[in-house]
């Protein structure tokens, strides 16, 4: 469909109230997931934040790995075991999760937004001692290695590059006080980050549609939750399974300071701008005031 | 026509090349004629300049008056003469309409910007001695009385502005060395001003659809003109008429360092938003590498 | 009288303590009545105001209109009627109120002041949202038109032009959340500005000696009040009249913080310089320490 | 060997010419060979930079790879050739050295660094569009693969982070104009980044002992080399061999403005901290007035 | 004679003009003679600097010594030997000049200026290396010890003060590369300092009227000269005696870019004021377009 | 002892924390007694002071006089007469002290750090009103004369010289509201000017070891004592005599929130860079921690 000039400037005129809203602020947003996969749409997402960054939001992005971790591992010889979920992660299997993260996934990322004219700097949680951590500790007692739990989070590199002018592009390691470096969970990293950096807004990019009434049905998105339901919400088994470490990082980061904390469906292409700078909210939204 | 979120997600994404190049930018506009009279196209004008301003682009308005000048004048007995177009300024003349000017028209638009949530503050040429002028002579002897010609611009009050983040909006009236105030025409103004303010961009909004190589014919817009290409299309009377004066201001502000300056249509509704963020260019732009 | 030499040392280094005094400091002054009619005042006040800028005194200038305002309705036909002192005020003659005062009156002082060297700049309460109000209610009922009551002042765009040097001269016009434009009363803005500004001294200009303890007799000069003692002061029937708003105005502003507001007689000339730099208080002083 | 606190006061107290001399400068270090192997060296190494960070040297870190790269390729079984020294690299291979060089060898640095509690910032040619390159063609036609010629260097991420107080640690890989990653000598990305952050000295760290006029007798060192005698060096073969591009990479940056250019023994404990703060020269200067 | 409060506005109305030129700028004062032994004399030159100093002028004083030296050599049984005028100055006398100097002559000045509410601060050439000499040598060959050539002057540290708005207060005294201290003639360092601190004007403090034609005659002071015409005022007689190093002393300040030089009468109260905030020259002005 | 290089370089590396701990920190050190007589300790001095001005400390430096008064009094015939230890102070005395610590001693010390490349700037208590004091009154009625107890200070000027990179040389004089100036005790200047710069440390050099159990008896130094313990101390006669006043301002200034008060032998060569920079401490700290 060819728009008409008339239309297009119209679009852009009804974004006003939105750029108004968010200019200056700082959003964190967690990428992964199918946006991580497709190439098309991991354009859209690098668009998004140019486009944000340009509008003067102060954008930051925080990454965990995904097929590219596995795909070394196995070629590697590495053998990868899961437990609930979490990859458990002996020393040898770190070093190509840090490799990969770090030098892999992290780089192309910022290559991706360079090459589109955009300014990216990446960096991971060892650099200028940002994120600390210590080994994260199951409850049923398995060792899952070199997983770390965030003892404490030193943005002010984040912000030094935000001052700067550049989208600082961030993947989820850490190290504890003798130096060992932990895979992070990313969607508390940056959960952890956001309220750090005294967000405005936390994005978690997910394969789902938001949070749904009827988990099988995408027309019973729930668009708003005061955190305050959310215990409620688990009772009745609406938040369950993987939603509920992703949905706790959104209400942890809430209570923090964090004004909005949104579950957005990274498959959409160009979710992000649609979620922030259109009338329709097509993610869930965690705030205090819902 | 409603819309979908994914195509106005793209018409933003593909506004982006443009943001980047306007970005930090000066931009003056020359606003009058019918997009001054029309609410409707008066509004969509404010709306383009309040979101160039939040994009990052640094926009000064210049104006002259129109209509309320002729009915002010009437209202309080004062009779109007024009001779070759320019009104024959009284004394008495130029008190009203130096207070039309500063006082009704430029705090109206200051007044339509802020209750748009935009940020702008209404100068003349008086304030800090912005536009310093003489008598302006013609060369047939005829008496014009109070309309001016620039002898020097101090434009540091209009950049403190901009720096401050303000919309500056400046009635084109000046003073010479005795305190007599003068009015002047606005193309000029606006051209002399984007030459001080070392600009990117000079718009001339006007009501024509720009320069036409058939002056009958909208379809034969020439979009693109060098200056040095001026003289000719004068002499093949391409450019005659009241264009001369207009395109005059716009050779002369290239000249003094200005990149591009642009006749545009103000007829057509968020045509400066459609001119500077698309790839359409829907008036006459004059430059040296055009 | 030709002073020597040595005396008019003697004068300069005895104002020494009240510039040390004044200096980085911000003053309001409220100009109206004789001082803004008479041509010789008008020059030795805003001679006085420059003196004052260039020893580094931060000045603002807010005025009301006067006569112009009378005498432009009367060209344009316009009625005026007067209720308890105040102009009632219709739709066409608010039009014309904002004409004359930020046209007019505003921009000739302005003038005045850049033709005399100082650098000033003409605002008004639409700049930048500057003077927000709201319909002024009167107790009995009557309707006095498009007057205004303060709601709220964001005195940053004032600030801003201080920081740069020049002096801001400011009418009293403001606006309402739907855009439309009051007269607002200029003792009342002044002191509203003062606070918001806290500056440390406001000035009202006025044609009386000060505040008299014998209305006739101009011998019987209080020089200071305890702002605590204008209650008692006015059941006495010492402030009386239209006295009673303007000192009303200078408590307000000294219990919002605002260390001095005068009551200064503007017939005098260069009562400003006089009240601020000799040893001599010419005015009314109204303190918490008088 | 217990020092006497007198003689410990006295090393320090000797230091103080060259502390001065170097302080607020840049210095550009090209870190590889033993020093990156042998832990005991790297860690003596990292506290020299440590301690002239903290002294006000601003000091910058580019490194290669070394046997991590290989052995990483072989545990992904990806085969390494190499022609005249330089390894062909292919598009898998280039994956693998992007990874290795800019998640391991440089965040690994980067922990080593905060750990000993230094200020250190992870980056690669990649970020911000540091270095940009074209693939680097060989005279006699073989095809090295993803090796890269640098096209230019732009500093001003570098540059931030040391204005910031950061050691910046920097991963010799770049990208083209096509988003193509390439592989980067990195006595060539020093000798670069050097020139372009107008640096005041450059080091080059190797396994040797600096030039000697007998290759296999360590006491022939010469320690000085004025640049102009570089092409007498050469004939006379005394330069030689691997010794040729490092010794070209000196010249070059000093031609461009840097002062000083050493190539020093990184089998030497501290040897930077003894070239740079006392007063034995162990390596060969380059400079134009050795 | 009781001046009323109207004269006294108009005497500081009339400094207007005055103040506005020099405001910003520097002037350095060189003090001596009859105004530095009258206590009414140097109390008013006090005042002087401490009003140029808050009306934004910005003030430097360079002082010699005087009567102190003579009567504390006295006191310490120093002998004092003159040659053509100049103080044949020993080691041991040295060291007795540079106290009396700087710990006496030049703090005693300070105490005043800030126990009448300045902000003073007393340096000598001796504090950041400000003042570096070389012994001075007659070409008659006799000796005068430690008295000092300026080889460079250092006004960094002078500038620091001026910044801060204090009022450096300089002892005539520097010293060579072998850390000997030298006395320094105060006009010669007056003249230099106003060169290094690219001053507006110097003015060098005396006990004569200025320059007169008639020396015998005060009524005929010469109140302007253009430097280029000093040459001929020599041969003619009308420069001679210890006039002739005070004006050499203008001539090349004004050369090296000091706008105005003059020579003031020190024994009329508050000279300094008269000369640059009246209307009325009273003493002798060396510049090249007199 | 020739030492290695490597010997050297590990020193360098060792003093990294030392370095680390006191980077930005302010110091303040009382300077007299041996250290200020014999010129071998007084290079030395100057030399520690330089390097920790150079490695970022910022270092004043406050003195009082010591063998240079009594001999520049004993040469102008002035009697000394000392009471409980203190100089009675005659007027005629007290001008002498002040010229001899503020022009000599002062001026002296100023000239060696410049002569040694460092940069500092000589100042007085009565430099920008620095330092206010009182007559001391003495308990047993006995009048001292021009001795002072200090009031106030203001180190803002302190502070304006460290900003600069200046390292402030302070002579212990200050004055009255009168104008009088007093001789002040130098530790206690010293200790009260840490107090207001809010310095990390106080460095009070002295001819003693340190505070010894056995005053006879030099191996029974004191390292750490607790302000709390010092009344304890004082009753079982440990401190005693000249040792009171010298912790009573340790303790003082501890209080007032320097964190560190150090008594320190001046006698020991470098003994301030052993005590701040290696492992050893070799005088006694005051703190609340100890």
């Amino acid at each position: 469909m060819e728009l008409s000039n008339a239309v297009k400037a119209s679009v852009l005129v009804n974004a006003l109230p939105y750029i108004r809203a968010y200019q200056g602020k700082i959003v964190v947003i967690k990428y992964g997931g199918a946006a991580m996969i497709d190439e098309t749409l991991k354009q859209a997402v690098m668009d998004d934040l140019i486009l944000l960054s340009l509008i003067g939001v102060r954008v930051a992005l925080v990454h965990g790995g995904g097929p590219e971790i596995t795909s070394t591992l196995n070629k590697m010889g590495v053998a990868s075991k899961f437990i609930n979920g979490l990859r458990q992660t002996s020393a040898e299997a770190m070093e190509v999760v840090q490799m990969v993260l770090a030098g892999k996934t992290n780089k192309d990322l910022v290559t991706l937004i360079c090459g589109r004219s955009g300014k990216a700097i990446g960096l991971c949680g060892l650099d200028g001692n940002m994120i600390k951590c210590e080994k994260l500790k199951l409850e049923d007692g398995e060792d899952l290695g070199f997983v770390g739990n965030i003892t404490s989070i030193d943005a002010s590199l984040i912000l030094n590059q935000l001052d700067n002018g550049y989208i600082p592009v961030i993947a989820s390691v850490g190290r504890d006080d003798n130096g060992n470096v932990y895979n992070i969970n990313a969607d508390t990293a940056a959960a952890r980050i956001a309220s750090e950096l005294r967000a405005e807004t936390l994005i978690l990019m997910t394969d789902t549609r938001g949070l749904l009434s009827d988990k099988d049905d995408d027309s019973t998105l729930i668009t708003n939750v005061n955190i305050s339901d959310v215990p409620l919400l688990i009772r009745q088994g609406i938040i369950s399974g993987g939603m509920i470490p992703k949905i706790d990082s959104c209400v942890e980061t809430v209570r923090r300071g964090v004004k909005r904390a949104f579950i957005l469906d990274g498959r959409i292409p160009h979710a992000i701008l649609i979620e922030m700078l259109t009338n329709e909210g097509i993610g869930t939204l965690f705030s205090v005031n819902a």
